[in-house]
């Protein structure tokens, strides 16, 4: 019953065979083999546009060098306040940026909030050296709180983001989950509705670990590989995250993955449904479920042996009616998510 | 013919294994899986006495927050002016310290001339704010020239650089091949002989991607969980860099991989020696040689499909008289080198 | 009728003669004069304890390389979310530390609230990377609402400070204005109350320049020297600010300054407290005043010749009750202010 | 005697006067008073065409923040190795750039050979990320060895430098006193010959601290305020600087200040050409001479009431003929130093 992360779980076979092959044989390194470059190549048939593609080690790499892309002197980015890097990267963007600052926004259930937004970044004057520059607009998707943006959302965000020319980042950590669950293509979900630099994340959906770097903007990419080169995170046996690539978008595997695992809170978001000892806090579309149950409960399913993270409730969280004894829990399934550890849970539960 | 490099070989089996076993189960993330911390503690048994062990993406990462977990205020790391962290990181030293200077020394053959070392470090008065301090001195085992260090070399250069208390890193990318050449332990070659940090490497060696930051000042790596997280170098599946590293000393894989790719190298020095077309720039020891010879013999081996990078000659090369048609080219041996291989590539030399 | 800002005054007569008598003369540079050892002896007096002094070009520049020598990798700073450090520094903190984070703290009329300080530190694993590292607490005394904090109010800031052994960093720009209010020592608003660190500001109290990084802690100015000079904030010819902090301190000069611009502020309030017209905003005690007046009112006071700015409300400030047509302003008075200048603007007032 | 450095001198009456009228007044702070305009504005007549123009702290602050503007990731500028931002600014360009380095080249007398430049910068491949990318190109005029560039020295290094795109810079400590020997113009010596960027200095000729960053390009300055102002060198009353080069530049007097400091030197040259005791160590043009004497003749005029610093023989220094007992001795002139002064060094010398 491992529900605490997507980055708790294996890797998928697939995967394992690409880097099984991709270990017999001898590559030209440092992301300048052939593999490497088809791999690349895909990206752009996968998102419909030619795109610069980086991988990196981490789905904070990814962030930290997509800030460090844009940074301006004084650079200023927005993201959700409960966003991954302001709240578990350590001052990752901070440091790799050399000193931009992460502005954080409200928002009701991980989303940030358009109004608001576009309030913050007009309270800067460009003319003004005191408050320093905005940079960018940093969203997440399938975001913190487990919520997914409509690609209108996105468009309405970006359109704010360009009015002063700032670029629209996506960490896309669990891209897959919320492509699939919305049911558009990449490039909808991506440069259609006005993203411009997106971390796309294949480690939380099946890999072992492998994390692209990708701009929709090339003229944003052209000091890329330098930037990606200083900060330690060009691989020299690259050729071992690009056949993990390989084998995640063939026959749309990232897809069945993504599915499954969305299918699998499905099945738990039903259960929960059916339960009057648990309840969502608030109701999440993707691999992620946040539930609102009483501690001596959350005890009894560890007994059983569910893993599972405590939450922090979000400072909008004033809502979620929970009593004193009550815990805010994530439940997270993944693409080897079990139905049977579904099933296990919701009988612990019942006791 | 791959003499290229040897981090353009594949990985051996046994680390596949490790990663396909790994893969099929779930395991706690960010380092701290029962795995992690077994392998962990089997680098203090392998080092004979308790580490600090940091897994990181890359050999350059793993240079750069070593410098950066020593870095002062206006800090100067001394090492050879050939070194990796010089010529091959693009500035990622510098970056990731914040702005640390790299002072390169001159040195025979790759290595630090120690009276050299000393004059340099002592003409620096610690009262001056002006020229900065002192930070760090770095070494290379098995060097950028394919030189090896012996133990009482390294104890030489660590007590000039212990004087002012600066601490002694050593850059391990090619650690097995140096280790056994020189038939010691690798306590011997490290904090016996007064290494302080140690950047381990086993991508080079038969893994896909496996380096570590290894510190025997364990005071000196008090920060480093953070200069490694806030860096974008804490894997979330680091089990899967565990696994390799569990595989790789295994039954002591990692030696025998590192001697199969010496002794090829051996081969190929044996057989260079019986040619008349092509001798070895300078003598050297583990899995790298440098030679020269005629660009119309390298074009002829191209030809014949033999993969190999001309190298610069180094600033105290004037010695190595090379008429101007010549070229200065290095060979590499790997874990995966064919016998076969030499056999040929000194067949095609012949013509 | 000039109340835009204290630095916008010019400068005392005794503070020009001193650099006058210091232009005619040789002195060694870089700090090491004999008039800058003396004056870097003299605040060991002013402090009652032995201090550490470091002369830099602006507040902004103390503040920052005040941050810089207390950082942390991963580090946060905690401050009032109307920090100069946060609202007008470009970002000088976050470039100057490399990457710190200012995690922006609310509080009442420029204050941060203990209870929350606690709560936001408490909130921190120092186990758990993901989050960062606490490193430093910042107020500004007085503060960026016109309030100035009791030493009894530091040292309960302090302590919960100092529980993680975290410094405290107090922001004196206007730290003379303060002080004179309160009636206290030096000592007493600072170190006694456990402030580690100052940011001691001559500028906006009648110097030209003149603004030093003080440590009451000398273990923390070990690097100082480096800090300072690395950051091209270490002037050859120091001794001029030396001179100007040199006339500041004799026969308390300083003093009689700060006393008269409070004294000016209370001129104003007095009128203020008498009009129907304008009204605080909130009570302040130095020498800044902010005030909600008509629209139309300040455009009248603007015409007659009134120099000053327009604030922007408080987050907390939503009890101000201002109506749609009205404006807070802020008024500062200086050390050269003038009564007929507060009598003007009175008398412009009243119409 | 004072001939230790020209940093070590007073300041101009007309220096300190300016500065006393404005004290007298109030005035637009952070660089927006009429007078700062004025002045910038006089910076652009003084170069005949547009310059943007930025007042900071130091000499050493305007160089890191000319390579602060101009840098790249994995950024490299060229710089003569004994260059002061390579020698004595405690790594303030790597600091303040987040980590650029600076490549010290060779040439005689401070010079960089124009042959080496065009070298070593065409050893850079655009297209490999491994060696890091050439951003900029620095010189110093007069130079750290008291020479000075010709304007079609400086062409030639301008036109290598700008093949691949690097601006030129030139660190202009000692502006004046070249500009005075050369007898041309500001434009001759500098835009005119190729240079992009200056920091040109008026404290060493007579201010009490007036530095500045002077673009020549001003699509490179577009960052530049944010650049100056979030590294804390934005001066509040930044007036006091401007009413420094106002005076500075008024009737010509930065002109006859350095034309005193240059005669006096000559005034020295002569004087020791008609020496057996004490030789020139190479020929200098401007307000600086260095000098070979016996260590006991040096401990002579010590005695005497001389002031000097001893001097680090150059690398290229070999040619010296300096015995053991021999010292190397650095004189700079000032604008204040008297006749007298020079005529009681030689007494002393004669014994």
């Amino acid at each position: 019953m491992q529900f605490a992360s997507d980055n708790q779980a294996g890797a998928a076979q697939e995967i394992i065979d690409a880097i099984a092959r991709e270990a017999s044989r001898f590559g030209v390194s440092y992301g300048e083999s052939a593999l490497d470059k088809a791999v690349r190549q895909r990206f752009s048939e996968i998102f419909e546009r030619e795109v610069a593609v980086f991988f990196v080690a981490t789905g904070s790499a990814a962030n930290g060098l997509a800030m460090a892309a844009v940074n301006r002197p004084g650079g200023i980015a927005f993201c959700h306040r409960d966003s991954h890097m302001i709240e578990d990267e350590c001052g990752g963007v901070e440091y790799l940026t050399g000193g931009a600052r992460l502005h954080g926004l409200e928002g009701r259930q991980g989303k940030i909030n358009p109004e608001r937004l576009d309030q913050v970044i007009g309270a800067f004057d460009p003319t003004s050296v005191h408050g320093g520059q905005p940079m960018a607009v940093s969203i997440t998707q399938q975001n913190e709180a487990g919520e997914i943006y409509e690609p209108r959302e996105i468009s309405t965000i970006s359109s704010i983001a360009h009015k002063p020319r700032l670029p629209l980042h996506m960490d896309g950590a669990r891209f897959a989950n919320a492509l699939v669950h919305l049911g558009v293509s990449p490039a909808e979900m991506t440069w259609k509705a006005g993203v411009d630099i997106l971390s796309f994340g294949g480690t939380k959906n099946g890999c072992i670990g492998a994390e692209a770097l990708v701009f929709f903007d090339l003229e944003l990419a052209r000091d890329a590989p330098f930037i990606r080169k200083r900060a330690g995170q060009l691989f020299s046996k690259s050729r071992f995250i690009a056949a993990q690539f390989d084998a995640y978008f063939n026959d749309g595997l990232w897809l069945r993955l993504a599915r499954h695992a969305n299918a699998m809170a499905d099945r738990l978001r039903e259960g929960i449904a059916g339960s009057s000892r648990i309840r969502q806090a608030w109701p999440t579309k993707g691999n992620e479920i946040f539930v609102v149950l009483s501690s001596s409960d959350a005890e009894r399913l560890r007994k059983a042996g569910a893993m599972f993270h405590e939450w922090k409730p979000p400072a909008e969280g004033n809502a979620l009616n929970m009593m004193d004894s009550d815990l805010l829990v994530r439940l997270v399934t993944a693409f080897s998510t079990q139905p049977k550890e579904i099933d296990s849970l919701l009988d612990a539960l019942r006791g």
